[in-house]
């Protein structure tokens, strides 16, 4: 496997990773706890019904437990759910995280691409709507989008969601990084799980708990028929018992949550200020827990140099070289980031 | 998802565990430390390259690491393989794991089923061969079956896969249970797999390193070209870090498997002696770490009212409510099955 995503910190010398979106205060420590007590009680296999995780993420999330379909990671489930519909054709706005196109590909779909304009920051419209077309088997629709961090306001993703109904097309919501946002109450589409049985959400303990090498995520859906098919192209062990623990546990950090986001708020302000200052050629106006622009060619091997590794989004369909994105990572490192980059092109 | 394997302890109060096929010895503690060192390195994604497990399992298998594929325990290889194949039509002798018929329908394939017969004792004999025919695209062999326990020689099995090459059909060898044979080096088949680019076999953690909870398995095939099409059907970061540290501790461990064995040949000669006593009705010969057998309908209720779980079989195709399956346990475990099992039916 070739290296698709950030994160390559085994074939890297990296001292400061900000090519992956995590929570900049790391692992609650009740999680890290959980997920070693998981690996105490690993001679037993995991409960393949994951019925105390689904609880308690019924009560967090709002919705009915078996609404919920938890995974080996969020990307797990959008390949489960590719091999459950067997879409011949898929709609991709893009640029947009690689495994949705992969996991359609694999699940034997051809995957049609919405190039967003780049005029319009990459930002999805109303456009997208007479594409969704009766062959359009799923759509998939990131928000906030990756790596853009811009959002799309709910009157869109109603509309979008109606017209899916209408042509009968699975909106795979990828919500990953909305808890990120204060705004989230305001643009989660879960409460539109029962009016849209077409609306599958997509979230994960991943980046929001910041333990994504214990892999955990979940889809959430009122159509109990797709979800049968969705856990029947899996297998039944899919989740381990540390992410299940973890998982648990995650569900009770709310303060935890609060503290991020408003350290994020902070952080990212602080960071396009610095990054506006001769550091970049343009900064897309974020809202999540990344920063997305447009820098001069190498950045990345120079950053990485300093022991920094940042992500080159080149390997994004609609996107080239000169587009890079960053995680908001704590202030400290931060500060080294800006400190070490300024350095670099003060030299150049 | 109803329960269709053992092991439910999470719905069931259970003070011994029988339904699993479990090292007796437990988890190595090297590796449970391992696993816990994971959890806490988990605020990283886990290597998608599985580098480092990659080439220890390659020293300890002696197969370039490039043959190496890596999962999510060895039930997703079997999914990920049969949506790499896409079967039309799969070949299983049953009774067999039920994982093979489920991951071969999510692909969309038909199983076809070869009933063995019990007058034999389920034995895969010869006529598999001309059961294999141009049209099937995959055969499941498991070796010891699962949930016999018998063997298949390496003269059938070569047969089978020479077979397999004529027709082009891939040869799926599930060899979880292998290593816990002392005839293991006499029965693999992988110093085959250079000769046979049609055949992959599967092998586990589970079960060997008892660590069912972190969840790790590997296939192994010469054929780069079908082990990328399975790479492609899965998602990158498929094994966890607590998986992959455990993983690689427990390449170490050659004096454990040694000791697990022979401490299954003692316990599982002391179970059969011990069943043949009027608590069965048939014992079916086993080589490996678990004993199948015949016995009174209801058996399985009755000893939960005891705390002890075992398998009813009543779920595999081709068996019924009188077939049973128990791991070989500890021989304090195995003394307490014997007690409480004797009490129960003097009661009866």
């Amino acid at each position: 496997m070739e290296q698709l995503h950030g994160g390559d910190i085994y074939r890297n010398k990296v001292e400061y990773d900000f090519s992956v979106n995590i929570n900049p205060l790391g692992m609650p420590k009740r999680c890290m706890e959980a997920a070693k007590k998981g690996a105490e009680l690993s001679v037993h296999y995991p409960d393949c019904q994951c019925e105390e995780l689904c609880g308690k993420l019924a009560q967090k999330e709002e919705v009915p437990a078996d609404w919920i379909v938890p995974g080996n990671g969020a990307a797990e489930l959008l390949y489960a759910l590719c091999y459950a519909i067997r879409p011949k054709k898929g709609l991709i706005p893009v640029p947009a995280f690689l495994e949705y196109e992969r996991a359609l590909l694999a699940a034997g779909g051809i995957p049609e691409f919405l190039y967003l304009k780049e005029e319009e920051d990459f930002r999805l419209g109303h456009e997208i709507l007479e594409k969704i077309q009766k062959d359009t088997d799923i759509l998939f629709v990131c928000n906030p989008g990756n790596p853009t961090g811009t959002v799309i306001e709910r009157e869109l993703l109603y509309s979008i969601a109606e017209r899916c109904r209408q042509t009968e097309t699975v909106l795979c919501l990828d919500e990953c990084f909305l808890p990120f946002l204060r705004r989230e109450k305001e643009l989660t589409m879960k409460h539109y799980l029962k009016e849209f049985p077409n609306l599958v959400i997509c979230r994960a303990f991943t980046k929001l708990y910041a333990m994504p090498g214990l892999r955990l995520g979940y889809l959430m859906t009122s159509n109990r028929e797709l979800s049968g098919r969705v856990k029947g192209c899996m297998q039944p062990w899919s989740v381990s018992l540390p992410a299940q623990l973890a998982g648990c546990a995650a569900c009770e950090e709310e303060d935890y949550v609060k503290r991020a986001r408003e350290i994020i708020e902070i952080e990212r302000d602080y960071l396009v200020r610095e990054l506006s200052c001769q550091l970049t050629d343009k900064i897309y106006p974020s809202e999540a827990n990344y920063i997305f622009f447009k820098a001069g060619i190498g950045l990345k091997e120079v950053l990485l140099k300093q022991g920094i590794l940042i992500r080159s989004c080149e390997n994004y369909r609609n996107l080239s070289e000169e587009f890079y994105r960053i995680a908001v990572r704590p202030h400290e490192e931060n500060r080294e980031l800006i400190c070490r980059w300024r350095a670099c092109s003060m030299r150049v």
